[in-house]
């Protein structure tokens, strides 16, 4: 068998890539090695920037995220029992858009069902071929059946712990990365937000993080021992703990309830170069992880498969291979300043074991000139919108 | 003896505040333990803010600085071999000037001694007595003879080093440190400068920074190891390594002559809480020392002796205590936000020991921002010209 472009995970980027490029009449199979509902029963955060949305939009996507989205012009961060608002509609003229990545994952499978692309899921043992030569195919096998797609191009969409970047050989790729000394526990309840926007805060107990999925459903996250697990934490020390890390005024408003998700994801920033390998593209987590800290994670990806959809329009339409060619180059620009704002970001939220008290200082000055300075107000509010593509 | 206030350390902040004190017809002794001489003989680095220019002018000493200053309307940041420039004039509205500190230190001086005020050289075993009650003293020997001096308050001017802080018991401080694992070896020669602005410049070699003094007297440092002695470096091995640190189009430029002083400085971060102890406020480097990345040194000095000027006027004009009862707060709050900057432009400027090829990412990322983002410029030449008092 044969298409045009092989898209190896059926995660947000590969979809949005295959949908984008089936509208330009770009023939792209995706590859799923779980099944749709599996990859819908994930639990993910969906801060959206505006680069995002525009692509949903040329996607044919974006109706339900117009309608069940929720704009946030700012958002609140809270240090020492205070909060002050950062607001992205004044120093930037654009919001962001909360709406789960779930929901942007289901609409790419309903959009792709209703034109009739092809997405394969329960694929196993997938093998890339010939990536540096002009011939590349994809080998897997599905119901017990060897199956062989010859291609002109693969993007691997599938993750940090996928198959694409362990494709491309060990003496090419230089990979940079940095472990953070503490995890994420996350709980899920079906309780309201606390605060129409994200509270981001700083505390001497440790960060806390109060977001939502939608008006009734809550998710909160406190920093934690990256040796604790889901089960030390019961709903009532989750919610008491929570508590201590944001302002009074918040806590007395934060209505707690019985958690129907809670984990512990540890945190990572970490890049592989190049992001492409002949005629293997690299996109999102599967060539770079940030700490969910500004939420850059599913607008990182996005970035990724916009220089890559140009890039592929651009050989199939006008036969030119130059956006393919600096695919890694301008990916890998915006990558770099994104992993930059969501380390640093972390790093003026968190408690760090090794933190001496100069270094405390350091962060509270830190946090201080952001809430007294317009201008780091206004870096600030570029990073977290989104710089442009 | 009686005066109105005691003033330790003949320094530029010692005798600006006394200055400025006099004019306001405000008595103050200021008591140096070197030679007027040893005093003028200390080779420092000299960028003035604006509010530091203002408080000359307002001790009427400025007139020199205005005659022979150099007005800089921004400053060049090089790195990869490439120089990007940062325009304070164009983003904040205000240079800053290149004099230097001695030169600062000798329109004091003189100003001083044409006004008759008194200065007292060659003090010895200075001590503090009785800052934490109404009625202070300070006694010291000077010729052998054991000298007391009454008074209404201490201004410790007189260092890092000096006694004024010590004179703070240690239950009522609190101090927070960082030291650097390098150092600047500093080298001044009668050449003209190589650029008509500084360049601050981040190599794989290490930091290196081209200053000057004035069109023909430069000064150049490069970051060195701590276990590096000046005799180490001959001048031709010193000019050969700046000149692998800075872009090639400007070691091209660069006029080389013989070292007429060559020292290494440790880098220190260091703040000292409270600035106040009863009747003993402390000022400029006896309070916090910053890392001369930036040159904020004598420019945090300076802001010091404004709120402690201003709080002493408050006093004896108006019979007010709430500015030397809240001195110790408001000029730590400009501290902080000034060993803030000072801290974050150091690390993004040198090698460290311990860098990983991540955070080295990083770092060529903060650089790549400060070049590419406007709001980013902006902070950073708020920063540099001199937040607001």
């Amino acid at each position: 068998m044969r298409t045009q472009v092989v898209i190896i995970g059926g995660g947000p980027s590969g979809l949005l890539l295959g949908q984008l490029l089936h509208r330009r009449g770009i023939e792209a199979v995706v590859l799923e090695r779980k099944t749709r509902d599996y990859v819908l029963g994930r639990i993910r955060a969906g801060v959206l920037e505006t680069g995002l949305v525009k692509l949903m939009e040329e996607a044919g996507v974006a109706d339900r995220l117009h309608g069940e989205g929720h704009v946030h012009d700012g958002t609140q961060i809270a240090v020492e029992g205070e909060m002050f608002h950062i607001d992205f509609k004044t120093l930037t003229g654009t919001p962001v858009i909360v709406y789960g990545q779930t929901e942007v994952t289901r609409d790419l499978y309903d959009a792709r069902e209703s034109v009739g692309a092809r997405t394969e899921f329960n694929v196993d043992h997938v093998q890339i071929h010939g990536a540096d030569s002009d011939a590349p195919s994809v080998t897997f096998t599905q119901n017990g059946h060897e199956v062989r797609l010859d291609c002109d191009f693969v993007a691997g969409c599938d993750g940090f712990h996928g198959i694409s970047r362990q494709t491309i050989p060990l003496n090419v790729r230089r990979e940079y990365e940095k472990t953070y000394p503490f995890g994420w526990l996350g709980v899920l309840s079906r309780t309201p937000p606390v605060h129409d926007e994200l509270i981001y805060a700083n505390s001497d107990r440790g960060f806390a993080l109060c977001s939502m999925r939608n008006e009734n459903l809550s998710r909160y996250y406190i920093q934690c021992a990256l040796s604790d697990h889901p089960d030390d934490w019961t709903d009532a020390a989750f919610w008491s703990e929570l508590k201590r890390r944001i302002p009074d005024s918040v806590a007395e408003r934060l209505e707690t309830g019985p958690s129907i998700e809670k984990s512990i994801a540890p945190l990572r920033s970490f890049v592989t170069e190049p992001m492409r390998w002949g005629r293997l593209f690299l996109c999102g987590d599967a060539a770079h992880i940030v700490p969910p800290t500004g939420a850059k994670g599913l607008n990182l990806a996005a970035s990724d498969v916009h220089y890559l959809y140009h890039g592929l329009r651009q050989y199939y339409e006008d036969g030119d291979s130059e956006g393919i060619d600096r695919y890694s180059e301008r990916a890998l620009l915006r990558v770099w300043k994104a992993e930059r704002f969501s380390w640093w970001f972390s790093g003026l939220l968190h408690r760090y074991p090794d933190q001496s008290p100069f270094d405390l200082k350091m962060q509270q000055a830190d946090i201080a000139f952001l809430r007294d300075n317009r201008a780091q107000q206004q870096a600030f509010a570029e990073n977290y919108v989104g710089l442009p593509y």
